[in-house]
């Protein structure tokens, strides 16, 4: 699995340490913006990543904390939810959108695009409070589950 | 040089395909955030930059138009310079580092990270005149050499 290693005590270089690795964080993108949860729908997303890439990613996301995984009701499939420390990184994933667009003006999303630069601080809350609520009933579903 | 490749069209993987070089915004970083200029101040970064490496990504960085290169004054040495396009980083540079310091709470630059959760949008704004202004002026300086 690969490992974050940490090069220097400075916050950004920290922070690089993780970005550096870009498959985690469209992982990450996909289940922030494009509500995704199994690996099949990972899989699908336009940048073509890898089935061993993709696994090892996801092993890695869990065991640093900031996914869990969940057995999807009614389904024979596991699901993927952020926990709070995936969704801590929002902030982060929506300058990268921002600064993205800005760059690359053949861009898709538009829309999104609009409504990011109209009330950035109001698009991060509601994605913010979306998956903190996603979060909080995995998380109560599967402790009930789990006592029963 | 390393290149930049663009994997699909959305907005965040193209930030991602830059940002997964580390060393290209550790580089930047030392331009915003530590008054960094010439090759050796990169290179005495904690971070240990290899001369190579550094070599290389100023290179890509000027290729790229996020730097430009000047003769420092009274000395026989280059420095670097953020242009318009460097300095649009700031806001994804000061979220990582908001990201970073709240996970890594050993980080140094605890005065700092202070003052950014105080206002965050007031240390982005004077961050990007300063720098606005540095490369302003170096720009019109070196119209004004090669003029003479």
């Amino acid at each position: 699995m690969k490992e974050i290693k940490k090069r220097s005590e400075c916050p950004i270089s920290f922070c690089l340490d993780f970005f550096g690795d870009k498959w985690a964080i469209l992982i990450i993108r996909d289940m922030i913006l494009n509500d995704k949860t199994t690996f099949g729908d990972f899989l699908r997303s336009d940048e073509g990543i890898a089935t061993n890439i993709l696994t090892d990613r996801l092993k890695m996301l869990e065991t640093e904390g900031f996914i869990v995984r969940y057995p999807v009701s009614g389904k024979a499939r596991i699901g993927y939810c952020l926990t709070e420390k995936g969704i801590s990184l929002i902030p982060v994933i929506i300058e990268m959108a921002l600064w993205g667009a800005a760059q690359n003006i053949n861009g898709y999303r538009k829309e999104f695009g609009i409504q990011l630069k109209k009330d950035k601080a109001g698009v991060i809350k509601q994605l913010a409070m979306k998956l903190t609520e996603k979060y909080i009933t995995i998380k109560s579903d599967m402790e009930n589950n789990f006592l029963n």
